[in-house]
């Protein structure tokens, strides 16, 4: 089984850390993609390598797909790319987690009308403008979709997502 | 369950972090002792709040222990209260894991002896000094220990740390 993380530097390190962690523990292959290949750099200055660009991303080969928060998610919602990646994965109905600023991503791909959802709380206007029933708890499962809040929800946020990917 | 981790300031963040958030995605309680109540800092500049002083740790309320790396194991082995700590669950037999300068502080224990262990690789040739066997790979595990040697093995680590703590 192969996982997609989307991401890009200044990520919020421990949402990308931990969730990397989490699924390689479980034996599942992970592929971080960013705007380009090679190494980006989290808020806390964590660097790890994007394996591959998001141009050449092929969403079909991933079984689900993570979008950490901190301030990549700014450049990310930006790229048609990124957005395209997104829809296919919500398209396929395949198990698509964010946490964070992770959302943004999600309301500019369009892919949140009539969801439940959560966020960080600096972006919880942006996703009632955009007609999403927030939630202000620590994870919101709402079908294939799992969000939370901050670092501090990555137990409940990392519970929720292993069980959807663990029920495919 | 509960799991306690013993460490202080510039402690390695995700070493600390990753296995806190795992063990709390399981529903486990941790408690994180440091030389004081209070907040500590990590290399990376996360700060968590250790909740209880290692002079108030009662060992036998917990089911195992973690020592995380950084420059934290520096200064918990001339610690008399941890190194009292730690001999007691080696004394119980309760799974301990430790990773990259963790390890460290079970020398200072001086409850190695006859072991099989890894750690980060500038502490090596202290651990054979010590007249330990070690192995320089992702994890070893040697009865109620687990080693290993830096953050890019948190997998390997948290699989066998949880293996070792659903068996109790």
């Amino acid at each position: 089984m192969k996982v997609l993380i989307i991401s890009a530097n200044r990520f919020e390190d421990s949402e990308l850390l931990v969730p990397y962690y989490r699924l390689r523990e479980e034996g599942i292959t992970v592929d971080i993609a960013s705007l380009t290949k090679g190494f980006i750099k989290g808020k806390h200055d964590y660097e790890i390598e994007a394996n591959i660009a998001i141009a050449d991303v092929r969403p079909e080969q991933y079984s689900a797909l993570v979008l950490p928060g901190g301030k990549a998610p700014a450049a990310l919602r930006e790229n048609k790319q990124v957005l395209d990646a997104v829809r296919a994965f919500f398209k396929a109905g395949k198990p698509v987690s964010a946490i964070c600023h992770g959302p943004q991503i999600l309301i500019s791909a369009g892919v949140l009308q009539g969801r439940t959802a959560t966020c960080y709380k600096s972006v919880a206007e942006e996703l009632k403008a955009a007609g999403i029933d927030y939630q202000d708890v620590e994870v919101v499962v709402d079908g294939n979709l799992v969000t939370s809040r901050q670092p501090s929800d990555l137990p409940a946020f990392m519970r929720e997502t292993m069980k959807k990917i663990r029920s495919r």
